[in-house]
């Protein structure tokens, strides 16, 4: 679509009246017309179709002195909802979001990680319209349904190209859950929308441009710009994972050496504690630094070392104003970050970016991918007739 | 500055106007309002404007059959002009780019090393007066000067922070060159303007997100959306040659170890070849490689490495759908093009993004940075009342 044809017009226009509401509520179509420049009939026409679709209200404001009624333009705040979904390898959680990105209600379900695709959405199905149905949620005003998961997603497809957690590869997800539900879905990698709902509500409110950084079984990078998911021709912008570190190093899963994961994610480091001990779990490797085995504080440490070098090469590549810290690490471990920050000041983060950017953990938690999959499917399903 | 606000809005309506008048003249102004939606008096407005800036102008078409008139809309092609310029160590070019980033006239000059901001820039200017009288141009169609060089600059205060090259620190060259020239300029980092020139007209003409990729006395990248320059919050996204590669590698300039463009940049290479003879210059290290010197081949094959993982990973961090090669080592040698791509193809690029992009050289050479400079003057200028 092109920036001169008239259907991207439309929707622009469309989008702009919407926020124009939304932020200067309330307001008058006249007003809206003078500040956009729009004719009364283009105002018109979109608050026409605002209202039909249930988004927008108009009320009588009677000013003060003249006793003159105005007719005002509000957004039907309850009006608009979407469903967020957080698919995982353990379990998923379904949310009802408002169009502040407010959670309404929400369900968290296991789920065996042996279980297929259709079983798993089949479920997620059943238990949304379960949720719908005992908090009396008016289903007509559910926009459609956003859905994060791990792995490498064709959102333009609606397709889970490849999950490692998940164990899929090639799933419409998006077709099916359709099938199942009625409702049009969009699904997105869960970084990116975390990172999203952190941008527009949580620890990066304010922010232009926002990187959010996953730390955990595996580890990537999500970029917002402007309120914006930063894609990328395939998808795939910010897989920093994947950024090779040392051509001679360690084989990854992808099949190159030295890949930036080699040397964080959580598997890569229970395969080297594993030399030592037999262990599990990341909890058992942090006991084992606590009690100062030396092997476990120089793995940590370094793992440590070259999660500040993730920082500097996203500051480097995306001179974001915010960094948002996440993943299993962060939450399970709160205590490294101010060392993962004095690594950044005193050695890895390059001098003249040092003071380009604030540094955080999510503060959205474990409800940030349902919020930021709601929020996605509202801009995605909002403008459709 | 809002999305919701007025300014901006208007800011916005006149880019829209303008930009549909470019791509769609002749245009009527009854069929602007249909397709922007906006009201007739906000077009008329507008077009009355860029009329009176001289950007457009209105002449009479007359229709088949009916031989009614109708007053249609063109751009005014030569009315737009602006300065481009590229400053470098050695030298200087200062062009006349129209407003489809033709390169209308030029000059190049040489350049002291030890010259001062102060002597360059007043040569510049006497430079450009001389062109402008020589060549007859209409200097009151001049929208801006756009001036690029290689350093760390800060577009918004018109200051270059830092610049190796040219032995600058703190210096305002905006503030000074319009003292001079009574021009507006408008300053920025020269691979930022020579990816913005190949993005608009040049190898990447039709890309949605091009990287363009420097190799040569220094290492960099920079990335274009949507035909706009990706800046970051401190005009320093694509900084790559700072990203860390190895924390216990060699020393950087920047104060960090094992950043990427040890690895690459010329005079690592050159300080690396001095271990073996005494060497000045690049020729002669692949004159070296090419009569088979075992360290020389190495050196370079080093070096060809570290470029194909460059590439993978800013296809990892932007996901561009295509990547343009310039710099002095891709200029002077560019029969390492095809070495780097299958290195690219056989070992460094992550399966999943091998057949997401284009690979290419730059097409405008040593006018690019020229072309993309005229570009940014004429978007940042245009808008000015």
């Amino acid at each position: 679509m092109k920036k001169h044809d008239q259907d991207f017009m439309r929707l622009q226009n469309k989008k702009t009246v919407y926020e124009m509401i939304k932020v200067r509520s309330p307001i008058s179509r006249a007003l809206i017309a003078k500040i956009t420049g729009m004719s009364p009939t283009t105002v018109s026409r979109i608050v026409g179709e605002l209202s039909e679709q249930g988004y927008v209200t108009e009320f009588e404001l009677v000013s003060n002195g003249l006793g003159r009624k105005a007719a005002m333009l509000k957004l039907v705040d309850t009006s608009v909802l979407s469903v967020g979904i957080e698919l995982d390898k353990h379990q998923y959680r379904i949310g009802i979001v408002d169009v502040n990105g407010v959670l309404l209600y929400s369900r968290v379900r296991e789920r065996l990680p042996e279980e297929s695709a259709e079983e798993t959405l089949n479920n997620i199905a059943r238990v949304l319209q379960g949720m719908i149905d005992s908090e009396g949620v008016n289903s007509t005003r559910i926009a459609g349904i956003g859905i994060g998961l791990p792995g490498i997603v064709d959102d333009e497809r609606g397709e889970v190209v490849f999950s490692v957690q998940l164990g899929w590869r090639k799933v419409n997800i998006v077709q099916q859950l359709k099938a199942l539900t009625g409702y049009e879905v969009a699904v997105d990698n869960e970084l990116k929308l975390k990172a999203l709902a952190e941008h527009v509500k949580g620890a990066a409110a304010g922010s232009k441009r926002t990187v959010l950084l996953g730390f955990g079984t595996g580890v990537g990078s999500a970029l917002i710009i402007e309120g914006e998911i930063y894609r990328g021709e395939s998808n795939s912008a910010g897989e920093i994972g994947h950024t090779t570190i040392d051509p001679n190093g360690a084989l990854c899963e992808c099949g190159k050496t030295g890949c930036l994961q080699t040397y964080i994610i959580t598997s890569a480091l229970l395969n080297e504690a594993n030399k030592i001990r037999p262990m599990d779990t990341i909890e058992e490797l942090f006991e084992a630094r606590k009690s100062g085995e030396m092997w476990a504080v120089q793995l940590i440490d370094r793992a440590l070392i070259y999660m500040a070098i993730t920082i500097n090469n996203v500051l480097c590549m995306y001179n974001p104003d915010m960094v948002i810290l996440s993943g299993e690490w962060l939450e399970k471990f709160p205590e490294i970050q101010p060392d993962i920050e004095q690594l950044c000041n005193t050695r890895f983060v390059w001098e003249l970016l040092r003071n380009t950017y604030g540094l955080q953990c999510t503060v959205l938690g474990e409800e940030g991918v349902m919020i930021g999959s709601g929020l996605l499917a509202q801009t995605r399903f909002f403008s459709l007739d």
